[in-house]
């Protein structure tokens, strides 16, 4: 395996994980059982790149023919699951806190599949197209958390907070930007896409920077 | 290009259109920042054509190589997202304004993609296929609509309201029926068949045709 | 038609009117009229298959191009409407009885379509792959449930259900042994099958099977 190869199945592995942390998490917050949290960290980790599959005739998609990444969420949920019900007293007087821990995994997953997404498209042959670079990215990144979002009956991070898809249009950017127009290396390019989409959302969050709405 | 291309592309243009200022306003609606207001008006915009060319395999789907669907969907949200700022006091005091203006542009973004969805299917080779024609046109014209509703937490309006579904499917069948059993030109075919989807969801809304219920 | 086609064509037949009943029922209990009651109904129905097929390729799918599950998805959509409208005293004075019917009913679809997801993934040449066969059966079973919960408003049974997701993969997994590794015909490895995800979901319902939470 060329190395370019293995840098992208640990980016695939790290948005898997990051993923799953957050769907059970959110799933947890739910109170619903074992099941319903593994079910929710699997639904979160695996669809960003089974929606990615399917829209660009990728099929059947990566997840469903290679257990790995199913396995992964799996076991990620099932640790997450057991960590808060050890230490259940400090998770639930540290709302705010898990709050935050699951939003910086948010972010991650986030960061690590808008790279992958981007650099699909990019082996697609859709070199000379930034707008479908760029959108593929989008679609991979946001689509787990969208449908964690949807199951668990709350209207889409990505409506919510704070640049969020518009993180992971830049980050997406910036990869395609490093990568395709300049001679830079693969990995110091989807290192510096991450770092946009995961720094964009943690100043977003830190900083509590706001948009302006329509009205109140 | 066809004169009947020209005419195709104005449908899609007018659907995406109306579809982002129904999705803009929706977002609005449960004061979302500018970033929730354009990402929502996206979203309804293109998803019916995403599933359309999902659904029948013509991958990757148009909406992601051609960015003008989402140039238009993104400026026509910023406009509705202005509009109601600058004028946000009549839009607060006119609600039921409003949602009737929603209203209209949904209607008018259904009768736009049914008809382009049919055309899709009757372009594949689908024209002995009545069934295949008018299903498809109806998933392309509710699919936005559906998306939209679900990330907003609604029950969608194709569930609530009145000959949604019925509409879609009654005008795909009016254009098949003209254009494929009679010498009908496209273009008049289509301008019926829009005629009858937006006319049944005006005259449902206006004089508030009811269907039974089992109970209340 | 040989004798194992015309079984998984009643199997198909009995899955959409199980997930057309359930739907239904659903919809009725949200109190939305008779349009609503058979849009869900057919969502219910069609949505596992059409994402099966979608997922694997086989665009469009058998859905959009044969009507007879759409129509079967109407037909048993009305009759439950009618039922409703005509006993609706016994229905309301019986929520739970009802809840228990639609129940039942929804795991006798879980449990047929599981089968005919499983026997898709077979014949698409995934003998040697067990998880690919039980993935696929396990999102062909869940699909149609999941997007009548989406539309409903309601966090998806498969998250909150007892077993649910876990019933469709051990049925699954059960056929796929039966089938691929013993001599077993096709017909009695189906009915062993379904019986396990029928049985579970019924036992776990039942004996109040209770698997553990993070925390209440």
């Amino acid at each position: 395996m060329a190395i370019g190869e293995v840098f992208f199945l640990i980016l695939e592995i790290a948005g898997t994980i990051s993923f799953a942390i957050s769907g059970a998490m959110a799933a947890i917050e739910k109170r619903v059982d074992l099941f319903g949290v593994v079910f929710l960290g699997i639904t979160t980790s695996l669809a960003g790149g089974i929606i990615r599959d399917v829209v660009i005739g990728r099929v059947p998609p990566a997840a469903f023919s290679d257990y790995k990444y199913m396995a992964l969420a799996i076991g990620t949920a099932i640790v997450v699951f057991v960590l808060a019900r050890v230490y259940h007293e400090h998770y639930k007087d540290n709302l705010e806190l898990i709050n935050n821990i699951n939003n910086v995994f948010d972010a991650a997953g986030l960061g690590a599949f808008t790279i992958t997404g981007a650099n699909v498209a990019l082996a697609m042959g859709y070199r000379m197209n930034v707008f479908f670079v760029v959108f593929l990215a989008m679609v991979t990144g946001i689509g787990g958390g969208v449908l964690r979002d949807l199951m668990i009956g709350e209207i889409p991070f990505v409506l919510r907070k704070r640049i969020y898809a518009v993180a992971s249009l830049a980050g997406g950017y910036i990869y395609y930007l490093l990568y395709v127009k300049t001679s830079m290396d693969v990995m110091t390019a989807a290192f510096f896409g991450i770092t946009v989409v995961f720094g964009l959302r943690m100043m977003a969050t830190i900083f509590k920077w706001n948009l302006p709405k329509a009205f109140e």
